[in-house]
């Protein structure tokens, strides 16, 4: 349950203040030659203390990379990799050992596996996203080769500076756009591009929402406005640059170049994706912890007061972009590998 | 890919015209007795021709099984069981075989197998989740003798009879709640519970969104406000019949009856159920085929123009919540029986 | 676990006294005109009464194909069939409710499940195996169109005429030989190639011993001896015709026509196909149904004398060549198909 | 590929001369303190160096825990390990980096990834053993738990010190017992308990073949001699310590302690243990690397002479025994976890 992916997976380990945070991706095909200054300039998109949201822990998130690799090339065999966690101040959360916080994992994980470890948040901490951008930087890059392109924007945001000085937390939206996927991936039934996007999007802290296309306001359209008028690209005078048919396709007479007038749909119908860019929006709650005084109880279930301390951000949303982005192309680089697997070479 | 599940797995097959719809289960536990009247009362939920909202087909959807039992009761080897498809016309649809309908899954579908069973929309059809309700009816009978119930109802649907007169179809929005889940179900990291969800409700066809407890309106909350407060239940005077601890959960002192005052989280914190009610939304885009006509492209990509006639429902909605609940009882089921793996005994 | 395989996946239902007998098919290619007369030849050569060391059951074994097919052709969508169960005598069996056949699977199934179908063996009879049969053929007739070609014969029996007028039965071993594997094939660590063949072959009924090459007899040679030396093929005479190298290669210096003049390591080294043929032999107990009268107990743990009536084969060889085959067939199109995940296209 | 096991999941990752070979370990149950001592002395068995058969590498093995682990108990939590690569000397392969070494994984590596590492044997390297060795000494640990314990010994072995002093190696044969297994563990179909015995035992470098019970020898015998008779161990006068029912088994009366006179099923029926001892042996070639000259060809498929020098084992079996024990371990820890998903609490 620690790994997520068909082809292309990562298993990832590591606690907030444990030894190490890392993670061994498989599947990634052998032959490549890893871009590492795109790997480290996705880790500091990802990094902390780099805005006025952000919280103060300094991590150097220095890579190391344990296997996989023979000169930076890929081997085809698992890519093992790792962060040291430094800076720990385990003694800044002895206060939250015996103390459930509010909207956090303390008293879930603890009821589930009997203890947990208190210092940090332990596994739930934010920090344990961290071997996801790795991973999805490599996916990136892969991609990037296709001329597929992933790009996450924040398109909601709570006022951050304001809810700063009132010991507060925000929330906010992000909106990711998924340019250049070939027509055909995404399996129907329970392997849609769709829940797979949705899979993984739930997999960050904090998601509470995920919407494709007009998601939720599709709700209040009627059919006649929510659908999407197929078109011929030639006709309408649109390039046909990324409309690549899927390499699985073996029907002639469809590579006439399709696509649809508007994009309701965002880019994926019956579960497969149609050619156009594939977009879709992620709701993240605020984070739950709040300098401002909480009730709430402790292990004893007594009732008592809370005021979270210590380096934490304002709002998940400025790093959460890299993390949006590395899943969806985790997520787009497996459903590629998976759609070469219909067909017989 | 037509598989949904870690042990009590369900496997589907089928097309909306072809011999018959059916399905697998693995891994339901033995010596169970089958409900067979409740599983048939589930079906007819989902069938047809029930309400003003629901086409016309004939749909006798009458289970035949194929194995898995002995007088009724599971033997633990897989449930096989199918319903023969009637009352096809095939010829309604002869009409569509070159012309993709707008927003249905035609296109793509050709697209990435190289042909499709155009007749009635094969394996796209909404038709197929017949197994869905079967699968979801054993793990609802299950749950029951737990004292968990799932429960869906629309909280939001177009104006569906207006629709109709204008040859027009609409969409909604489906909210569910589980009770009774004992707490520490769900996997952290890429297993939340949260995560099973989504991606079983993306399974569903036309559903676009998908949201927990306050879900997108929590993006727009402030930590204070969307945080919900521990409280004992003792101390509030609350009942504790519905909070079990989970089986899995060997800490003494963690058995202090432990709630939240509010539940803003849907009853899932750091992807595991925290022993309040589970509460998510689903969004359902309009049923595609309108009868009005629509500009779309045939496959040789010329613009054509198509009214779609025949048995269509108006909105998804009234058989969609069988299907909610269905997958909602198959994933907590599920997490369930996941939730013994963690202990040794 | 009633499922085989990673892509090109078979899923198992049915007991020998139900319903049915069937599979779901999962992951075969689309556009694949199926030949139906090849897959009742291959059934033909796992039915009863067909020689002389097969049991009498009349099985006319009439394959019903229930989804996945238009007109004959694969739709890229689960494939479903059955067979139903005839000429059942579920009488014959009443005599085995309460006594445990020796060797047997009467006494582990009750203990694991509670309770068992005692008709005819239920889930543990040979006969479940049918639908091995089908997806074999299917996998045997793709692969055939790649000139990978797979044959089993039988190297040892015993002497079952004899065993036949003593009311007891016999076992054999069964070697299969798969020419025009591509060098490739197979994953290193926990996918060796000769690792999937194992498991596949430990799933067949009987199945107590498997070995890859020269197997057992490799344990009592020296290394200099069991040392397969790698020559080149143009310097060694030898045609190349089967000797493609897999698609997935990528190093064109490779490409050179290399094999080994030896075969003792079987075409598997490290894991992986090596262009040789692969070559395997299994090992098969006798069926533990024998005639003559045998000590047992039963439920209550009463000793008793049983004697095993009724129709059943003298040795599972003959029937087993085909089962062997289908396996062989499944596991390596599985791997034809992993190993274009390797790449990016 | 690179990961083993259901529930209890073992993930490894790692070359010879890497910077380090690890693993993840998922789904081990939390709140067990860890046996470092006992690890260290199971690794202790694998390390080279330790007798007369084995090669001179200098190998500390000291192992670094990078999660998982709170003051050394179990969190729940992925637990990842590593020990780095020490007293590597690539330059001792430089001469074979273009030579294919005759019976190794060289050849087939490179076809299939295009390149390979060619330092001391890179991915395919027995040293990339060690994590199952951490692996199944935990697994070992909670087994012991149980009163299960695993025990391999060497039942033939060729004559290593004249094959040392001809520059030549030899195979041998392990035979492991595993006891006090609980009846009811394995799944019937693609799950038992052999096939997974099976798909592990050929995990590990140089095996060529796997036998459960009397195993081929079975291949030559008559039912009535292979046949185990059912016995009232009371009756018998059999202790009856080990024979506990699975705890997944529900039916009062089955709890009679039965068990079988003989035991030429291995302790496995229909895939299933039956409470007896689990007993299969495992057949390893000679390790390839023999000091005397071997034709052979390099990468350009030029003929050339190779005599392997460098630290080498004679014999794989003094290494593998605790190898072979570890799989053992985690195959029948992983049954007896999925054992308790059978049931619903």
């Amino acid at each position: 349950m620690n790994t997520i992916g068909h082809i292309f997976r990562l298993t990832t380990f590591g606690e907030s203040h444990g030894t190490a945070i890392g993670g061994v991706i498989d599947g990634c095909p052998s032959q490549l030659k890893l871009d590492f200054d795109f790997i480290d300039s996705e880790l500091q998109r990802r990094k902390t203390a780099q805005s006025s949201t952000a919280s103060q822990r300094k991590e150097t998130d220095q890579i190391e990379w344990l296997s996989g690799l023979l000169d930076g090339v890929t081997l085809g065999t698992p890519i093992a990799f790792m962060v040291r966690n430094e800076g720990c101040k385990p003694d800044d959360y002895e206060v939250l050992k015996d103390v459930y916080r509010p909207s956090h994992a303390d008293f879930t994980y603890e009821q589930k596996y009997g203890f947990r470890d208190w210092r940090g948040g332990g596994r739930a901490s934010a920090r344990t996203t961290l071997p996801i951008v790795v991973a999805g930087a490599i996916a990136k890059q892969i991609l990037a080769e296709k001329s597929i392109v992933i790009k996450a924007e924040t398109v909601f945001m709570g006022d951050a500076e304001q809810a700063r000085k009132e010991g507060d937390t925000v929330g906010g939206i992000v909106e990711c756009r998924i340019t250049g996927v070939p027509v055909g991936l995404g399996e129907p039934m329970f392997g849609k591009f769709s829940a797979e996007l949705a899979h993984a999007m739930f997999s960050l802290p904090a998601v509470k929402g995920f919407e494709v296309g007009d998601g939720f306001a599709l709700a209040k359209m009627k059919g006649s406005e929510a659908n999407d008028t197929f078109i011929n690209i030639k006709d309408a005078g649109l390039g046909d640059a990324r409309r690549e048919v899927c390499p699985e396709s073996r029907s002639l007479e469809s590579r006439v170049k399709i696509s649809t007038l508007t994009n309701h749909s965002g880019g994926i119908q019956g579960g497969i994706s149609n050619g156009n860019d594939i977009v879709f929006r992620v709701a993240f709650k605020p984070i739950p912890s709040v300098a401002r005084p909480q009730q709430t109880v402790n292990r004893a279930g007594e009732p008592c007061e809370i005021a979270i301390e210590g380096r934490h951000d304002v709002c998940a949303l400025p790093r959460a972009l890299v993390l949006v982005e590395a899943l969806a192309a985790m997520v787009t680089l497996d459903e590629m590998i998976l759609s070469h697997t219909g067909r017989i070479l």
